[in-house]
């Protein structure tokens, strides 16, 4: 059992949570709790190492035995050291590294979808989570958006990371990855989106919550759409200004 | 200028921020930031007093002038006591303590917004925050739902508190406040939204992150209704799937 805070595994726990050059140069990040564990192992990732405590649910001992049996290095850890490890303060009793291995690209899409400045974990992790839900096929991060692989983004991704190919590009590999789609930006002084037809094939371009999408989004952008906004208010959340494109999209299409 | 910590006022802020019980025991809340506090004085909210600090930017100093020209108490606090007491460490030099007091309900509504047990603060202020763009009339809370004067919930709702009749009501008085409204439960097993009528005058009860709604909106809701999902995901974050929904009311009535 770990019992040292100096051990090696809680240093890179640590060094992994905090900082995207630590994420980026070892090509691993971190997920905790039972959830989204579950959702690791049942999609197959690969895991580099799991930390347990002994306090945990009938729930989290049935996923430890799971991953035990596809052969994956687990150790325990005393609880105090993993509760201090986690984002939230309560890790279930679980915490893993996984590889951050972006999954292999369908071979035709009809729907991708770009944060573009995304800056707020919390949006980028419900941007994925209703794209999963969504039924969007693939995710281009360009270089202004908060790393995916972030604590907060992966929590509030709720399982997405694991089952939607995430994949960080530059512009200029966004353009080529796009030929052949409709290319939408969504902005709150574009054409109204139940104005537009969104059934061809396309990738949706979700702007940032402060300055709105970035000049190359705008340039690549064949059209602006946007949510009709009846009300009292100057925007609304970038991520929920997103889900209600992103379904919108889907309802299209659904009515032919 | 305020130089203390034990200031009374300080300590009015610290508690406001904290409880809730505090906030319904003297009926007013805490803002902070620029931005919201410009919506709360355009919007002719009642302030009970302002605190800032001397490290505001031109646009702080503007809306500063403005506050006091409307006969506000402003009163100078040490920057470092200020911070202190913003909730995201960063007050941008002004924090409110504005009065609790609901906008009056409109005669007649045809979209009234009922968020049932929605715990997470960013959740409810960001469902306000879409209510408000959408043109949604009135929100009613039943007890379950997290407290709609938090920090957390005011910031995430980005002034929608200053044009929104708010009211916190048990299940008996939202049965009599909704006569006349259909009212529709968001349930990710009930029947599609796009298959739905919803242009008829309604009010929508959006259920909360973990057990979805309460027994009570079960039973007062006449029917259920989702946002489809065609891909791989469980469910959809409270805030996204409301806004969908929300807005598929607005497209509905649009197209007429």
């Amino acid at each position: 059992m770990i019992t040292s805070a100096q051990n090696p595994k809680l240093k890179l726990v640590r060094a992994l949570m905090g900082r995207p050059k630590e994420r980026r140069d070892s090509g691993v990040f971190v997920a905790e709790g039972i959830r989204l564990l579950e959702e690791a192992a049942s999609s197959s990732w690969k895991f580099r190492f799991v930390l347990f405590s002994g306090e945990m649910s009938q729930r989290g001992s049935k996923l430890l035995a799971v991953l035990k049996s596809k052969g994956i290095e687990t150790e325990e850890v005393a609880s105090h050291l993993l509760d201090a490890l986690s984002d939230t303060g309560n890790s279930q009793g679980i915490i893993a590294v996984l590889e951050q291995a972006p999954l292999p690209m369908p071979k035709s899409t009809d729907f991708v979808l770009i944060p573009d400045q995304i800056r707020d974990p919390g949006n980028l992790g419900t941007l994925l989570r209703t794209a999963i839900a969504a039924g969007v096929q693939a995710v281009f991060l360009p270089p202004e958006t908060t790393d995916a692989f972030a604590p907060k983004v992966v929590r509030a991704g709720m399982g997405a990371h694991f089952r939607l190919p995430i994949y960080d590009l530059s512009w200029e590999a966004i353009r080529e990855a796009t030929l052949g789609l409709h290319l939408f930006l969504a902005d709150m002084h574009g054409k109204s989106c139940w104005e537009t037809d969104l059934r061809s094939p396309l990738a949706l371009i979700v702007g940032g919550e402060a300055e709105g999408a970035s000049l190359p989004a705008r340039e690549l952008a064949e059209a602006s759409i946007s949510v009709p906004m009846p009300g009292h208010a100057e925007s609304l959340n970038a991520a929920v200004a997103g889900a209600v494109l992103i379904f919108e999209v889907i309802r299209q299409r659904k009515e032919g």
